[in-house]
């Protein structure tokens, strides 16, 4: 069928019965994968449950950065002596202004509509369909709407799972009654809460951490079981982040476990009095009472009510659905079921889900690039850029160097002080942190790269290029950094490495 | 001879007379060249008649950035909703507390002493010889002290010409006479003029334009020869700053010269009157009243006193000295002349002369890399990038489109808004600016990007590691930029293409 067959998403009752392709999950990965499917030539039906845009644009990266972003920039002020004074000395991080940044996280989240986010889709042709969708079998999709009406969609080409993830709840006694927040509740938060308890000192806990603390909450706390924060990133990093936490007043705890939380429901005339959280016996203090305890200690597929048992996949409650290199789901016949984004668990970011997409889309609709040969036809999982927005920010690509050595890579790591450079002097007085390249010795290009400073987001996709075109040494020493930019960690690095 | 015969720079009138290599000119590049060249475990002597750091470190990037930091991060601020309340409603840039902003300057370089610079030397064993340093015949190099007493050297090996630039000051009637600022004065004032004049609209000229417009000028104006500002980049380019610079108040002709400049004197009380800059009669207005005009209409090569006649070389007034990709200076026997940095005209950038520096040394030390092969053993002049420290800022690698094709290479330019990408959007609510890639057809590799907008200098490295490294298109799509920064315009210039 051709493309003017599909009704637009204001007639979502009026959508094709049999499109080309079924998308379930309307977040980045959905709408890219049903926007490039149909920039292709095919017609797309995408089911979305809840919101098209998903939980990045609502309840993720757009309103977690929104408002991180002002105490971010005022902490940059602060220590640009000229800036300092005129932003009003003294304490500069605090003195957010909350209820201007809560105004325009909601601006940036469309009031929680979805109207700003149907007209991508709308212009590329693809029906949006409001409801649960579910397999039923090969190529077959039922989708329940809000009154329980049920249809079928038979697509003849793919259905494509991008159902995403929601917070994971650890079975602690108390926790569920406790009423916490997860992301959603945290990034849609209208008042600051005077103390914050944080469950969780991974990318997600530790930005929301900061930010808070930035808006105003007087006592942060961080809880994290493992030896420190970011456990996925250079140790350096999480020390990094935590002494920076710590000299803003951040309070930290790692290596704890949360092993009650109780909300104290007796003050009177608090509707949602204090939470008392219960910590293990391997240390001090054993309790923490914070008014919200905010709960970011990882994601679980949001595979519930999906119908995988349908197509005799695992239903097996925190289990992603695996894939192949093309997103192709692996144990399922036919090659005609996809996942992408953070279903399949290859990734759990924003980005790399919409590059799954567009790869994944590619692979349905069967593009050849400029040579005739399949265009994009593998997705590398193994070169994952990601930032933490922390203030310093963690900017990293690839590998660690441990993960490097446990992959069995022969390496050696190279690292400088981000304040080394003149480019970070010139921008305030504080520079902190540390800049690694993990290369690869026989093969002298990089496998893995790491910037902690300030505002280093834009530094790390530098390193995304080198190691994806496996660039060799000799060749980045004839990239010169521009002075004087941070970048210029990079010719430190270089001649650190002997160059 | 061994390194341990050279005197450090705290006894330099005890420097050997016959090192392995002399350079003439301790800035940036001849610092960089005389380190490596003594790493290398040659023996250094280096002659500097001012202070070594060299324009860069005193009256160049570094007071300038130091400058330009505060009003950057409080405009900054200002788009931040959430900052900009807590920052002071209304008009931050003009707010900058310039007397703390000159004393960071202060900071920054040192109080204009150059004793913070040498330890970088005297770690590395180069001699420092105070003076002025000029050729006299084949590796001679003759050194007048300030008390006039002379000394030869006679390297074993190189001597390298390093000196630099000065500003140009144009034969305009009466310019001399009215005492202007260039880059010394300007990156050196005590004080903010209350109307400053700015003679050239080139990298320097916009970035100080506008660090005096926020460090307070009430009225800055621009007289550019030219049909726009930034002439050597992108022409949207210097479009977009012109906007910026027009919304914050600062005038801009283009297409005008200045033809006449009178100091007046005759104001009672004041040592130093307004300044009267005439026009030329292509336009409106006849002539600008101001308390300073800063003049920077380029730089001439700082060759007078450097002896060049005695080697064959031309000595006209405003020719560089042409090396050839090994930094060699042309025309003269025996391989034993290098010149290194703006003084070769090849890129008047402190990044590439550090680079030319390196790669000069190299040279001379007969550097090999790990396969046995000379390292960095060509400069390669074609791939510079520059950062325009304006806000927008104008972050650039590799040819415009107009140059590109002026090279005969067949090219496709794309352009997507910097405002486009949600990285973008997080960081304040008026980005501005645009990013191009500019692509070689045939080959689908980059040529040249440009980067305009808020804070994009750190965006700029990841293009010139494409460039260099011939990474194609193909792998620069599994280059995936994080969500969200701003370089994600990549993956949009990538879409724009076609990709």
């Amino acid at each position: 069928m051709s493309r003017g067959d599909v009704p637009g998403p204001e007639d979502p009752a009026g959508a094709t019965s049999q499109p080309d392709v079924v998308v379930i999950g309307g977040g980045p990965a959905g709408e890219v994968v049903a926007g490039r499917c149909a920039e292709a030539g095919l017609s797309v039906v995408v089911v979305e449950r809840e919101r098209v845009g998903g939980e990045c644009s609502y309840w993720g990266c757009i309103p977690s950065k929104t408002l991180i972003r002002p105490g971010e920039v005022l902490a940059a002020a602060q220590v640009a002596p000229g800036a300092a004074g005129a932003a009003g000395a003294g304490g500069v991080p605090g003195r957010v202004d909350a209820a201007a940044a809560f105004a325009r996280r909601d601006e940036m989240v469309g009031g929680y509509s979805d109207e700003g986010q149907l007209p991508w889709l709308r212009d590329r042709g693809v029906a949006v369909v409001r409801g649960i969708g579910r397999l039923a079998g090969e190529r077959t999709v039922v989708v329940r709407a809000a009154d329980g009406a049920e249809r079928t969609l038979r697509p003849n080409r793919a259905v494509v799972l991008a159902t995403g993830t929601r917070a994971t709840m650890p079975p602690i006694p108390g926790l569920a009654e406790a009423e916490p927040w997860d992301n959603r509740t945290a990034t849609g938060a209208r008042a600051v809460p005077r103390r914050l308890a944080v469950l969780g000192g991974g990318a997600v806990g530790s930005e929301l951490a900061q930010a808070f603390r930035r808006l105003g909450s007087e006592e942060v706390t961080v809880i994290e079981g493992g030896p420190r924060l970011l456990a996925h990133e250079e140790p350096f990093a999480g020390d990094e982040v935590r002494a920076a936490f710590e000299a803003e007043g951040i309070v930290v705890h790692t290596g704890r476990r949360v092993v009650t939380v109780r909300r104290d429901r007796s003050t009177q005339g608090s509707a949602r009095g204090p939470v008392v959280v219960g910590l293990d016996e391997a240390g001090d203090p054993r309790q923490i009472v914070a008014d919200e305890l905010l709960v970011a200690v990882g994601r679980t597929p949001a595979t519930a009510d999906l119908g995988l048992e349908a197509v005799g996949l695992s239903t097996a409650p925190h289990g992603f659905v695996e894939v192949d290199e093309q997103l192709r789901v692996r144990g399922v016949e036919g090659g005609w079921l996809y996942a992408t984004g953070d279903v399949n668990g290859r990734a759990l970011l924003t980005h790399m889900g919409k590059y799954q997409a567009r790869v994944a889309a590619d692979v349905i609709s069967g593009r050849v690039d400029p040579a005739g040969r399949p265009a994009a036809d593998r997705c590398d999982s193994a070169v994952i850029p990601r930032v933490t927005f922390t203030d310093p920010q963690v900017s990293a690509v690839g590998l660690t160097e441990q993960a490097a050595r446990a992959a069995g890579l022969d390496v050696r790591a190279v690292a400088v002080p981000t304040g080394s450079v003149a480019g970070s002097s010139v921008r305030g007085t504080d520079a902190v942190g540390t800049c690694q390249l993990v290369v690869d010795v026989a093969r002298r290009v990089l496998v893995g790269a790491t910037f902690v400073g300030h505002d280093t987001q834009e530094l790390v996709h530098g390193a995304t290029i080198a190691i994806v075109g496996a660039v060799t040494l000799e060749d980045l020493w004839h990239a010169v950094p521009s002075f004087p930019t941070v970048s210029e960690v990079w010719l430190r690095l270089l001649e650190a490495y002997g160059l």
